[in-house]
Parts: structure tokens; sequence; C-alpha cells
């Protein structure tokens, strides 16, 4: 209570930052995003953002491991309780709308900015996140194959590229389209596992 | 010939002025790249660019131009042939596949600078252009939904969304993986038509 009396808003305004920060960067780009514009949008001096964050990549860092953090543990719940490969494939797909749902300009800047920011020493940990999430779709999708769920001749590799990409796209788009979270995941749990045709 | 005479490499010059920059533009992006970058990379001064091309718009322009024209060609072609929806989603996967194939630059050219172009009044035709390929796939999808051929709760254009913007992304990432084009449409194709489960 003493610190709140010091520096009543402080928690607050914070997020503040980070939240107008997040919306800025999926908009323009981290790039052409400045310390001076997240200013202005969180109604506070330029200068006064270093109070909170050490620099514009702190800033950056902070928003994508948040979601990241989150998204590993929507994984982690979604196999406790799937018993098949499919099951483990809807809830890949489950934890990823999750974190559209919940981080969507962060899911907006994974899209549009990773190829940038992972050239950066700063972000080698967003290679290292990365890989971690395609080796769950490559071990989910061979575990399909192996058992017979899934089709003997599906290429792991090209079907994660055109099933998990595409997925995070969506963060892009939803806002252009007069459809729930909830129904694009039903469309796109359908597509991945049974495609445009029906089964008899 | 007397043309020849007079301007002996005129055309296959203005071909390599295209190809060099169709490449420079698909690497670095249409705005970040140089009249000056293309004229290094073609092996003449950038004032000469200026007797073949009135400047990067009509280079951009004229790249594009090609490749939708070829793409519009092998829809014709491939729906020419199609008796089924299947048939057609097909012919439109493979004209997709055919002009990432001949127009690769153009193909990663579209996806990377589609949004920044479609601003621009001199590139409006894009979006037409984008309607009319958009209408082939929601036309095909409804038509095949109608006849039962295709699931009757696809949602046509979520599956577009789903299915043909990660198919012009191949184009982006084919070099950093060792399967053949053919490889990838035979693999896009199924997904696409039966996703990831067999048949029974």
């Amino acid at each position: 209570m003493a610190r709140r009396k010091t520096e009543p808003e402080a928690l607050p305004r914070r997020e503040v930052i980070l939240s107008e920060a997040a919306a800025l960067f999926a908009r323009k780009g981290v790039v052409a995003s400045t310390v001076r514009e997240i200013a202005d949008a969180s109604g506070i001096l330029a200068g006064s953002i270093y109070h909170w964050f050490g620099s514009k990549e702190d800033l950056i860092d902070e928003i994508l491991t948040a979601a990241m953090r989150d998204l590993a543990t929507w994984y982690d719940e979604a196999f406790a309780d799937a018993r098949t490969s499919s099951d483990r494939l809807r809830g890949l797909v489950h934890a990823a709308f999750r974190t559209i749902e919940h981080h969507p300009n962060a899911a907006v800047m994974y899209v549009r900015d990773y190829a940038y920011l992972a050239t950066l020493p700063r972000f080698a940990h967003l290679a290292a996140d990365g890989m971690r999430v395609r080796d769950l779709w490559l071990n989910t999708l061979q575990e399909g194959i192996d058992s017979g769920e899934f089709r003997a001749d599906l290429d792991p590799e090209l079907a994660y590229r055109y099933l998990a990409y595409p997925l995070w796209l969506t963060a892009g788009w939803k806002s252009t389209i007069d459809r729930t979270l909830s129904e694009l995941e039903t469309q796109f749990t359908a597509l991945v596992l049974e495609g445009v045709t029906p089964r008899n």
C-alpha cells in the first residue's frame, strides 16, 4: 500500500504502455514504430517511458514473451487431455486460437516482423520458441502417421507449413470478416482433419 | 533486321532488366529497391533504364501483369478439362503452382507487397485481379457444396483464406526445403481435398 501511495498509477500505466505499444507495433511494424508514438498513444511524455522500459526492444520482448508463455501453457493443457493424434492436433490449433484471442497484436507482430527480429541477437529466443512449436506439430503429425490415424503419404514438414503458417495469419485478417474466432477455429479444424470433401 | 543493327541487344537487355528487377523486388521489397540497384544488377547505367522503362512502377507493373496474364490463361486451361468440382479445385491449385514455377519473383512480390501496392491508384488493377481469382475459388467451392461433392458445413470464404493464401506463400519458402514443386503440389492438393486423415 505504501508503494501505491507514492506511485499511485504505476502498474496500470505500465500496462497501458504495453497495450498501446502492441497495438502500434501490430499496425505499423516494429521498425516504423517510435517510442515517441507509443508515449503519445499512452498519454505520457516520451522520456517517461524509460521509467518503465529500457528501450523499444524491451517492450517488443515483453509483449512477445508474454504471448509465447501463454501459448506454451495452453499447449500443455491441450496435450494433457488428448488421447489420440487428432485430439493433439485439435489441441495445437486450439492453443493457437486462444493466443490469437488473448494476444492479437503479439500474433500479428510475430507474423509480420519475425523474419526481421530473428536477425537480432536480442531476439534469438524467438527462433528457439519457433522450433519448439514446429517440433510439437511435426511430432504430432508423425505419431499420427505411425499409428495409422493420419494418411501414410502425409509429409509432416509440408503439412506443418501449409497448416500452421496460415493459422497464425488469421490474426492479421480476422477483423476483415464477420465471423467469431470460434467459428474460424471450427472451420479450420475441419479443413485440417477432413479437407473439403465429406466423409462417407 | 535494320532495327537489330542499330540496337543490337535491345530485346535481350530489356529482358535482363525485367529479370534483375524482379529478383531485387522479391528480395528487398519494391519500396526499398532502387532504379540504380536494378541498373547495377543489369550491368548498365542507371539513366539507361529509362530508355526501356518510364519508371520503377512501370517495371513492377510489367512483372506482375505478365504473371497475372499467365495465371488467367492457366486457370482457363485447367477449367476447360474439369468435370467435377474437385477437378476444378485441383485446377485452381495447379494454375497457381505453374505461376509460382514460371514467375517465382512475381509471386513473392504479390505476397509481400500487395497490401502496399494496392493503395496506389496506378495498381488499382491488382485489387480487381485479386477479386477475380477470389471469385473463381468461391464459385468452385460453392458449386461443390451445392452438388454435395464438398462438405455441406464448409464456409467458402474461410476455406478460400485458409487454402489459397498459404498456397501463394509457397513462393516465399520453397527454396528453404528439399522438395520439388510437383511434390509440394501433390501434398497441398491432398491436404485441400482430404485433410490429414485417411479415407476408409
